[in-house]
């Protein structure tokens, strides 16, 4: 059997459906033929969530501060991070301690993708509310990871065999989009999403880039001009650089089959105009990747799902699409096993 | 046979696929079973048109200062208004004289339906830019039909099978939109929108909002807390006078089904958030309806399609299936025909 990259994957938010989650990667027969999985997050946790949900794995525990001495893991493991006890976790419920866990278990993942221990982070859903009543001061994982590893040019990806969409700006209030736009961004994420296309695919993707105002702004009737002001330029740089790109697109007519199979990816401007036609074609099997950064890092497209949390019912295709496309990162593309 | 109602249509932008849809309504045997079709457009352009593609349709040419006291139309028909001669329409180019055009038969239809002469108005699609050339000050549809009629309270529907949604704000820029918001802007859609589906549905309809902000806004995490100041209050208040409605919704998932399957209209704020859903789930048989006018009005859910204008082969379905709830709204859902 050929070596398999190392894919590092964090628990989450310990109250919500991630332990569960790794459970399944940890003993799915697909990831294990792409990957060795190493959980980041508490033995304790998985133990008692296995317990609870009945769902039983085979997995080595490894000590935080040793396992980086043993050698190249070849078999599923977990990391032992000792960051929360069972007893203080109560399923389905936001809480500090559990925000402060989920951010410790991205740590110690981050850390060992920048040592090289791991060859990328797959990420489970973490909770805002707990996560800021931790005093974390970051809304998503998309800017812990740029903070963790000091990358200035980042953006979120969402990746789905329908659709791809980058955002240009994500968890930022409707009102403060238009002000965050700038040619500088816009190119940015170009740039980056035509980057991360290109390794993936292996030839120049074709992009488009959708407008702000309705219609694309129809040529000045709607809006302050944002489309002439901000996207043309990019979208001008952009194919002074070599780069196949259009826009701006009507937003609306964007996603529709016959524009939306015309392009790679359709670069998106705020949280919602991505997000909506996103979950609409691709709600079970989305994956999300931070751009830019210097290590690998997708993850789930959905939240903790505290309602159904603990309970043994969650849907594992987003985590093992995630999986799949961390791998295809790491690989190159090229060396990715082939889709079953 | 029972009394059909006669239904007016507007030929919309002359230079469009209008014309050419308005023939194939004029000789479909599923409009004709449930209305008496009469466009209000030029004759001598839908002659050219039908000479052009090849669509030949049987009404009756009817001048427009005399129709009115012929009696009661049963027959398709033409309302003659002289509004611009072929020679100057070049197909598929916006100008300021099909701009001109588009607006008079509009005109005369309002006037129709005040006069009680037909039931309803069915649009065909008109050009803004051509309509902003002839010095129309009105950007669409539904701001004309609002001040020709003195609506003080309107809002858009788009209507299918699949979805329904109407627009708190439509034709303004992306930046304008909190600024449009307010309790009783909220409010009134959510009236309009629940007197309209009560009337159509004969139930009390159940009403979803979607919220501005990412998330919703995730309880203050993101944006000006337009949904604790706008909407909270607004669904508190429509509530309290009955209706059923939830909110505010996180319009990223709002749109899957799990989600719209329990309403019977989304309510959304801006027009993308409620038209990029729309389009990816409707985009070939979406009606546009425009609620609280004194008289009906529905219309296709597409513009003119100027680059096939001419050619025979615009697809009818959005337009006949306007026709088909501008009849269930004018006869109160119980007595429109059965659906084929």
């Amino acid at each position: 059997m050929k070596s398999r990259p190392v894919i590092g994957l964090t628990l989450g938010d310990p109250a919500g459906i991630g332990p569960e989650l790794c459970l399944q990667a940890l003993r799915e027969p697909l990831v294990l033929a792409q990957c060795v999985p190493v959980v980041f997050g508490d033995s304790t946790i998985l133990k008692q969530v296995s317990e609870v949900t009945g769902l039983a794995s085979d997995y080595q525990v490894l000590a935080l501060d040793e396992w980086g001495d043993a050698g190249v893991v070849n078999v599923p493991a977990l990391v032992d991070c000792v960051a929360i006890q069972p007893e203080s976790v109560r399923p389905g419920a936001a809480s500090a301690g559990c925000g402060q866990a989920a951010f410790a278990y991205i740590k110690h993942a981050v850390h060992a993708a920048q040592l090289g221990r791991i060859a990328g982070v797959v990420t489970a859903p973490i909770h805002k509310e707990a996560l800021r009543a931790a005093g974390v001061p970051y809304p998503g994982h998309t800017e812990i990871f740029a903070a963790l590893t000091g990358a200035r040019r980042t953006c979120m990806m969402l990746r789905s065999e329908v659709l791809t969409i980058s955002l240009v700006t994500t968890h930022v209030g409707y009102a403060e989009v238009p002000q965050q736009l700038s040619v500088e961004r816009v190119l940015e994420v170009i740039e980056l999403t035509a980057e991360a296309l290109h390794r993936m695919l292996r030839r120049a993707p074709r992009l488009g880039v959708c407008g702000l105002n309705p219609h694309a702004g129809e040529h000045g009737l709607f809006g302050q001009r944002e489309e002439e002001r901000f996207l043309e330029p990019a979208l001008a740089q952009a194919r002074d650089n070599g780069l196949r790109v259009e826009g701006p697109l009507p937003s609306d007519s964007a996603f529709i089959p016959a524009m939306r199979n015309r392009f790679d990816a359709l670069v998106c401007l705020y949280h919602d105009q991505g997000h909506i036609p996103f979950k609409l074609l691709a709600f079970d099997s989305g994956v999300n990747l931070t751009l830019g950064l210097p290590i690998i890092r997708t993850s789930v497209d959905h939240g903790t799902a505290f309602d159904i949390a603990w309970q043994g019912v969650a849907d594992p295709r987003s985590l093992f699409a995630a999986i799949r496309v961390a791998v295809e990162l790491a690989c190159g593309g090229e060396e990715a096993p082939a889709r079953p």
